[in-house]
């Protein structure tokens, strides 16, 4: 018989899988899973491409936020520049392209902050954040879908606007927490 | 002519919605969205329920974390208790719940850290993050579903696996990243 701490570290068979929706940047499919004790489950998995965020220092107290609607949360919120991962992109690649479409910066020095998953339970998206330092101005082309505001706040108010949770964005309010913990914040 | 601040704040009107896809945990839906210059995008947003998560405080210095092999990963990972909520349930009864079912215990104490959103451009779903002290011993009931692994860590090895990406998940990372921020770490 086995015990708990097994059932626990057992993975879980896939015995079937269907798709059931796919769009250019989801893909919804259902499985049909079987548990450590022989039971099954459907499981629905919403699959997307790795995504990237940047917290961009255009100096050592001040960071570049963007702000823009959000469809799903139906308001106007503050983040850090974050996007999708395109195929066969590097990370650092990303946050380049991201950083300079949504901010419309450079930047001379990239530092790996962590990586996480957004939705554990739903969603197969890793998210990869990055601290940039030594931007520099570029032209500004963003995505055809994206209506962006680019702001400066002191990086103090951005720690405040986390803690109270007016900043909402998991990878933007993940990505001040690490920065704020680096600098003794 | 509206500016790009205007275009930034205006909200995305849903011009149809159709339901794609729904399991007792997600439901799938694809929307038509009309776009603040007029041209209009498909939105596919894969709603479910609020959720919690809590950062139970054995004492001082340790805290009880959950193991638990995740299917969307497909690997065993540590995590603090967390859930969806049930409809009408407030948030400290689906924390305490939550509590009692993966961990084992109940709290004598909640503390409210935030709430954010786990992954904006997709998922409708907000989560509520909790610290717990006063931790008394409590019978285990868990899900059928779930097969968990419970153990008391020292924080500090927590924050340290924070750090190193060893947890992934937004909810434990979040939580132990602004209690460690409380707590001077």
């Amino acid at each position: 018989m086995p015990d708990r701490r097994d059932l626990a570290r057992a993975a879980w068979r896939t015995l079937t899988s269907r798709p059931i929706y796919r769009n250019p940047w989801i893909h919804v499919r259902e499985d049909i899973a079987e548990l450590p004790d022989g039971r099954t489950t459907v499981y629905g998995v919403v699959e997307c491409a790795p995504c990237v965020g940047v917290l961009p220092f255009l100096g050592p107290g001040t960071v570049v936020l963007v702000g823009q609607y959000r469809y799903v949360a139906r308001e106007f919120l503050w983040e850090i520049p974050t996007g999708g991962m395109h195929s066969g992109e590097s990370e650092e690649a990303a946050v380049q392209r991201e950083l300079a479409e949504e901010a419309g910066y450079r930047a001379g020095r990239l530092v790996k902050l962590c990586a996480f998953d957004t939705s554990k339970s739903i969603l197969d998206e890793t998210a990869h954040l990055y601290l940039a330092e030594d931007l520099t101005a570029v032209a500004h082309a963003p995505d055809a879908t994206e209506f962006i505001e680019v702001r400066a706040f002191p990086f103090a108010e951005v720690v405040r606007m986390v803690v109270a949770s007016e900043i909402k964005d998991s990878m933007t309010v993940i990505a001040v927490l690490h920065a704020a913990r680096r600098l003794g914040m």
